[in-house]
């Protein structure tokens, strides 16, 4: 049995049938979606066929609520109740885009737990004094282009539109070529200050990318800040040949000092509580009787804070140029994308920890909803210098994440519904 | 200044205007197929389009030549100077396709030459007691469909039917379907023992794979044996999961292990005085925050003699299953293919270095043709146990092979050219 402690939200999951059926019936509408038959994860790339598919479901479920359905100039779909023009939307939503061979919940739980806490507030009687709006945000997993949160980052002036024009996938199609051809004017994308400065709180909910809640014991916990992050391609270049007949002494062979690397990786991050990863690697030629000419290896590597960032990929670089060297191999380390510690708006996140402790029946037991970092990035986070964000995160029992084998129970996924029900109700009926 | 000792064969490069003429227009006929225009390396993959034309470059040279042509059932193609049926015919010729980005020598200096080779005899006006054939094998580097040799093996009866059935490409292609599409019969394919036992002898000529001729100072050389080699895959199966949120200590990451095989085999190949070879990856799914569920390396190794390579492959497999065991991780270790130690026919052998020790003007100095072993396998390896077969090796000044890097000197390709003529007219011209 699991260690369940006493949970927040308004109602237990099993008192709110009409939360849990709507978010049951969205999420099998959902899961066919971009599966992949042999893998059985998820391939929704962005501005693919799957990822259309996943879009056209977005624009139907804001219709039939009767919300105003638009698409921004960056291609993130929006569903608002109520005049955006009135200012201080409160916004939730999150990405229906995957990684490749992603889980089912990295993203569409928290637009399916959207509309089905709207559904929820409504089924309350709720009345809302707030414009609200429902995102999607387009690209967030970066799957296609290499580069995460683009839909966002390019709203919140974050991304350039040379920047974006550069953005090319491996099939050598651009960014504003893919969204042309999935029916978009790629003429548009830029900066959308306007659209930010109505928005007075964005709250995203996402499945749990780690255990910290199973190890609690809770349903539900508040996001407080998102680790640096960042992105570096080390390209180690050597000479091919012939695997069969090169001395050892003559081989310039760029595999070796790849594997030391990787090796060297592991040992750094432990050595600083950090993590470090090699998940991505090309290999040219490929050949199995072929010493390579080029191995080609992405680290991604997150710590706490910025210090003991630097010490972990200081340590990686300084290993891969020894180990180069050592081989005759030639090393050129990029780094591809980076991202600074983000600390969600402390207002907006106390808020919501009075909002959940409040609503529980169990409120004044001086329960507490957890609050947790993590090592994952996020829309919520992109836009947190613009706006106030928050986000909240629903228990993952295996904390596996970006696999096929990503899982929450449904229990845990209308719990989620319904705190985020709440938050939006709190925040709502707040002064304007 | 290189090391040039005094040279054998009849004659120097400079003194056969003919051959050189020959060669010369030949290569540069056959220099753009198949060439990338990125990497400029060669990807003449078999039944490819790449392939059809050098195919078809074949067939022309053939006929300009009054030879007559013909494709077996297996698809390799001859061209044939007298009657085939009278028998012990005398055979050269090597292989036109490629490894992915290889390099231009591989295989076609083989088939240039022979063509070349009879044009110098003509010049000299020899004429012919054994009928003479020049043999282009199909997929010999085994780059589509990930067997080498397949040309030879099917004629040769060491590659079942059913085992060819199997053969597939990265896409999904059947080799059937793949000789199909290039326009010949799948139906066919199978032994081809009536076309073996018109052969008397197989010689191919082929650029060295190694600098053992550059080291000594010579063009040409004559081999020994084929070191015995295999092919392994190590299929590492982890968990995938989130790179950023997941715990060092709940992965169980695939990559760690390959790093430490990669490594391992180095070391045991070092100690063995072998050769150990990671030059192929197949990582899922791949992507740079995901941690890998699989990661597929693929081995390659050689060794002068079965014990050395068994105690190499031992070592590595050992260090694998352990590492695998310590990350948690499940391994699978299939050998993919395995080719035993090939001495080539002695007598064949000796005869060789007789003509060619008689042939030089130097031949009363005591110079010798060096003979030498070679880790790279070869359709005249494969054949070795049904006909006599022996090989011509053309000096590589930098031993790089398997690579756009790869070059012989065109003098060094002419006198090539010019031992080969030798040995053909020295063979030809023997007793029935």
């Amino acid at each position: 049995m699991r260690n369940d402690r006493p949970q927040p939200g308004r109602r237990d999951a099993s008192q709110s049938a009409s939360a849990g059926a709507s978010f049951h019936e969205m999420w099998r509408e959902l899961l066919p979606l971009g599966r992949h038959p042999d893998s059985g994860g998820y391939r929704r790339y962005a501005w693919t066929a799957a990822d259309t598919e996943c879009r056209a479901w977005f624009k139907q479920q804001a219709e039939a609520r009767g919300l105003a359905y638009e698409v921004d100039r960056n291609g993130n779909q929006w569903a608002w109740l109520g005049d955006p023009a009135e200012g201080n939307a409160v916004v939730t939503g999150s990405h229906l885009d995957s990684v490749p061979d992603g889980g089912a919940f990295d993203g569409p739980l928290g637009v399916v737990s959207s509309f089905a806490a709207l559904d929820e507030l409504r089924a309350r009687g709720v009345t809302f004094a707030r414009p609200l709006a429902i995102v999607n945000f387009g690209d967030e997993e970066g799957a296609r282009f290499g580069l995460a949160c683009v839909g966002s980052r390019l709203t919140g002036g974050r991304l350039t539109v040379e920047q974006a024009h550069l953005l090319t996938d491996g099939d050598g199609v651009t960014l504003p070529r893919a969204m042309e051809a999935a029916g978009y004017d790629p003429d548009a994308i830029g900066p959308d200050p306007e659209r930010l400065a109505r928005i007075g709180a964005f709250v995203e909910l996402h499945v749990e990318q780690g255990r910290a809640l199973d190890l609690s014991g809770d349903r539900v916990g508040i996001a407080s800040a998102i680790w640096p992050h960042g992105r570096w391609r080390f390209d180690f270049r050597g000479e091919a040949n012939h695997a069969g007949t090169t001395r050892l002494v003559d081989r310039r062979d760029p595999m070796l000092p790849y594997a030391e690397t990787v090796l060297a990786a592991r040992r750094e991050a432990r050595l600083a509580g950090a993590v470090a990863t090699f998940g991505k690697i090309a290999v040219e030629p490929n050949g199995v009787n072929a010493i390579p000419s080029l191995v080609r290896g992405w680290l991604d590597s997150r710590a706490a804070d910025q210090e003991a960032l630097d010490t972990v990929v200081a340590g990686i670089e300084e290993a891969a140029r020894a180990h180069a060297r050592e081989h005759g191999v030639d090393l050129d380390i990029v780094r591809e994308s980076f991202t600074p510690v983000v600390e969600f708006d402390h207002a907006l996140r106390d808020e919501l920890a009075r909002i959940l402790g409040k609503g529980t029946d169990l409120g004044d037991t001086g329960l507490k909803v957890p609050v947790l970092g993590t090592g994952a990035g996020h829309d919520a986070g992109i836009l947190s210098g613009r706006i106030p964000t928050a986000m909240l995160f629903v228990r993952n029992p295996t904390g596996v994440s970006h696999s096929p084998a990503e899982f929450a129970e449904e229990d845990d996924c209308v719990a989620g519904v319904l705190a985020l029900a709440d938050v939006l109700e709190g925040l709502a009926a707040g002064d304007r």
